[in-house]
């Protein structure tokens, strides 16, 4: 087992950016907080998006792996009304690949975020 | 890493219906849809389930596995008092076979559908 | 495939207590309930918390497995306001390993708990 962690992290939660199992790793649920500052994004669904995908992005990097790594991600939001924005950015993100996905309805995130995601990718 | 898609789906979204990394078959969510169509199922709970649960063994047939291969379900239901026919639904449709789970509660699911399942397989 | 089971578990649900699949062991979602009666955990909380984190390490037991192969952890929680409580004492039970973790809001969970636990955890 391989912990991935984000030095610059503000977080004060019990939990590590990312695990490594054998050839899986699993990223811990990214807010659309900057992860400097432990501020949440200040605009609308587009914004929350492209900030929690860009956080998961930051985990990959750490372990260097790729957006192509990813094998599955789980979007969580305030609002299913917003899953047409939400694909379309996702869809602009991931470019030509596609992992598997799941999209969870939730009534509130923490700090008021409206995403949260994780993911699994498979190292080689 | 193995795509694994049903050339019939009429979903809009970026995501594969389902991905294989290594021994495991991750498996989208399903909501409870006519995946020919995308006209969301127009009755209760057990007819969710069912349509939800038989859009899950699409995607694992099409991988070439069988329900005794699925290692664990989630269960997205918008409410949690459908516990009962959700339980007995899916008991009738996996027979013997009894894979790890969760029922999770979710305020509402995208074209108002009942139940969303997803999975987690084994590849032999 | 390894099903394990709870021999004691009064539970009426079609599914196994935990599913281990080559080198990961996945773990149902536990809700905060005595699993020998059934009745649900009567405190707050951080009582609930506890509950549902020794009933995980029940599993992790069965399974010959500790708190220290546990590889992510995913906890629902009907109120995000008890993160600080949830964050507290899940910090406390896992002492210096840190899994990965998603804390997911959801409306409402079965008997009335406050929250449910399930989690991913390595074979070795």
């Amino acid at each position: 087992m391989q912990l991935i962690n984000l030095g610059k992290s503000s977080s004060k939660g019990h939990y590590s950016a990312g695990v490594i199992a054998g050839n899986l790793l699993f990223v811990s649920g990214m807010l659309s907080i900057d992860l400097n500052t432990g501020v949440p994004c200040n605009g609308g669904i587009r914004e929350h998006m492209l900030m929690s995908l860009n956080n998961v992005k930051l985990v990959l990097d750490q372990a260097n792996l790729a957006l192509e790594n990813v094998v599955q991600c789980r979007i969580y939001t305030t609002d299913v009304e917003f899953w047409n924005d939400i694909n379309e950015i996702y869809s602009e993100f991931f470019g030509i690949h596609k992992p598997a996905r799941v999209v969870v309805p939730v009534p509130k995130l923490h700090y008021g975020c409206l995403v949260e995601i994780e993911c699994v990718a498979e190292v080689y």
